[in-house]
């Protein structure tokens, strides 16, 4: 780690879906960098990279504190997110040349792993040209799967949210003593952590009956058998699906149904399983059945977020400042967890970009159950943790306070 | 008022659709009849009429009162729910008969418009042939359209959550600083009370651009128009529609697009409104659009539930045992409430079943503004204190802790 003192500006960004935390942690590095000594001055750019290259930067040390605080509580991405792709080294040359204008000396990249990747890769351009920066990424997703972390900030709250919901569903499904089945989508292409996290919900008493995972192929005539099976006993049912379900040949289920696009990471875009799931079950078991699909509730729901998952993604945040002023550069500060007799224990430690970037982490094989309908207790013990306490919500109106920014461009 | 005193057994029993405080009101019922003089024992039947004829009724007093007061709490109908309509004299015998079985003197039942035509029935059976009891109706329903009531119990938690989801998905909808349009699909059949409480989100600076209410004729090309017109200076959307929007012929919109079926009362059967809108918004004008439909989750989300209703829904099932106890029948306790200066004030009055059965309350057109997108601050003054405070909810493994029943028949 190089120890020299590097003063200069800091620049904060968001990049990739929103989640109910990501703001938490880019105000993790504003609180920290806010007076530091090697700190010139603390800015954001709009839309990650792509307000790097419009030229869309904004003061931070305009707006309020108290209002720079409720960021801990507003979900989505308060400075704005992209999608983009860098496209090859005309565009990292514009985004250092900007980095260079207004002195940047440490950027900070808040997003999933195709963020990681562009950190990367202005990380390696600053460097190749001479730049003397540090670049840091600032984990982010309700996906849960980024490499070389024991979970990412944002999966706790979307997970409480996906297991408070099912609780919440599985009471209504049984309201009138016979069918419904409701078949609920949740997000996740390859990677079935939030689906998952339904099985939460068991540890109540009232959670779903089955759980499928991207992870393992799907196979509709053992989908039909499971359902009817216990339909001989139990006539309302709640099955939680992810949206990633695909056949034995990788076929995604949803292609079954609806035509497809692709996104400019080349993935699949996915939606409307739910729906076409229960009338595959109407027509085949003549059963009454509901399709839910938690959509973009699931991603922003701060009002039901965890503490745990909220004081985590600040403290990330923090400890991925520092981390940057005493020398780092080129990393992605990770969640090291401990589970054992005296709890559950977080540590924080700086991991390289290269070990995150485009690599995805799924859920365990072994951690499904062999009847590939459900998750074992060590799921559960892995997740429980990460969905524990309520963060106190400021309220106006009966309603959560979000932060009003002033954004004052530079 | 007959205030002769009555003794004998008070059965309890849920009707309609859940809502995330039904429980609450019906516990206001068991916390006041528990132990009362005049009360030998307290009954519930499962499923509301339909257990009453199948005689699955269960002790309440063989239940622990911890779990018990957990119903305030516990969303969706505990008691189990039904959506029959009475068929004749023959069943309204076979109800009275079991209530002579039971020694039945006091029958509550906690239900909507539907419902409270049910208890009507049944109290005009049990006078006609001389069965000495009382029957009082509980209201409940997240559409807030019961007659003679200011509001409902059930439609301020049901609001409460509207209004939060709209602001979470206000952000949402800006992360990217441009489309998508994003169409909330909020239930309402003939009433856009739930529709209209999106509007509460805009208190806090977050909230929707448009909201269609059933109560006035929707046009494509208005809707279209508005949009368009807005797109031009503002690109991510919230439009909020009631399931229930229909055109100036009377035609569902939802009808357009879907086959439909009817329900037990000759309801036609809706859903899949906003999917349907955000693809004609698409097709038209070529924006990326995301439809969302809030489904089951809008009427069981306890966890965001509203502490003024929760408190409202527990006094209001507490104030309908007293009166009864004390002599009414054949009545409904409503909520009369006043907004003034100093405050919100809610008191408990009773009304007759006939002012309620099968009448529908909605939205004054007055409060609609006079472009048929919005509602007007009037209706915020009606609906702000019903959002109002956050019950401290008690929870286990990061989750609310519903109430446990022992279930024990007799």
């Amino acid at each position: 780690m190089d120890k020299t003192t590097l003063k200069g500006a800091v620049l904060v960004a968001q990049s990739g879906g929103p989640t109910s935390v990501i703001n938490s942690s880019t105000y993790g590095v504003i609180k920290a960098a806010l007076g530091h000594k090697n700190v010139t001055r603390v800015l954001w750019a709009a839309n990650g990279v792509e307000g790097i290259l419009e030229n869309r930067i904004f003061d931070i040390n305009a707006e309020d504190p108290t209002e720079l605080e409720l960021l801990k509580q507003t979900p989505a991405a308060a400075f704005g997110s992209c999608r983009k792709k860098i496209k090859g080294e005309a565009e990292l040359a514009q985004i250092v040349e900007a980095f260079k204008k207004h002195d940047v000396r440490y950027f900070f990249y808040n997003g999933g792993n195709d963020s990681m990747d562009t950190c990367q890769k202005v990380s390696d351009y600053a460097k190749k040209i001479g730049y003397d920066m540090r670049v840091m990424g600032v984990p982010k997703t309700i996906d849960n799967d980024l490499a070389a972390t024991d979970h990412t900030p944002g999966y706790g709250s979307a997970a409480k949210y996906v297991a408070t919901t099912c609780m919440e569903l599985s009471k209504e499904a049984g309201v009138y003593g016979k069918s419904p089945v409701i078949v609920v989508e949740v997000m996740g292409r390859n990677a079935g952590w939030l689906t998952a996290a339904a099985a939460l919900a068991n540890k109540t008493g009232f959670g779903p009956d089955f759980i499928y995972l991207p992870e393992v192929a799907f196979d509709f005539e053992k989908f039909y058998a499971d359902i009817t099976e216990l339909y001989k006993t139990k006539k309302n049912i709640l099955i939680v699906v992810s949206e990633g379900i695909h056949d034995k040949d990788g076929k995604f289920i949803t292609e079954y149904a609806n035509e497809t696009s692709k996104d400019a990471f080349g993935h699949t875009s996915l939606g409307g399983l739910a729906s076409f799931l229960a009338s595959e079950i109407k027509d085949r078991l003549n059963i009454k059945v509901r399709g839910i699909e938690l959509s973009l509730l699931q991603r922003c729901a701060a009002h039901v977020a965890s503490k745990t998952d909220v004081e985590e993604a600040f403290n990330v945040g923090k400890a991925t400042f520092e981390a940057a002023v005493n020398g780092e550069t080129g990393k992605m500060i990770a969640y090291k967890c401990t589970r054992d007799k005296s709890g559950y224990k977080c540590e924080y430690v700086a991991v390289p970009l290269a070990d995150v970037a485009n690599h995805e982490k799924k859920v365990p094989v072994e951690w499904i159950t062999p009847d590939l309908n459900n998750v074992t207790q060590d799921f559960i013990n892995y997740a429980l943790p990460l969905i524990q306490g309520e963060p106190d919500i400021l309220r106006e109106h009966g309603l959560p306070r979000y932060a009003r920014l002033k954004r004052k461009q530079i």
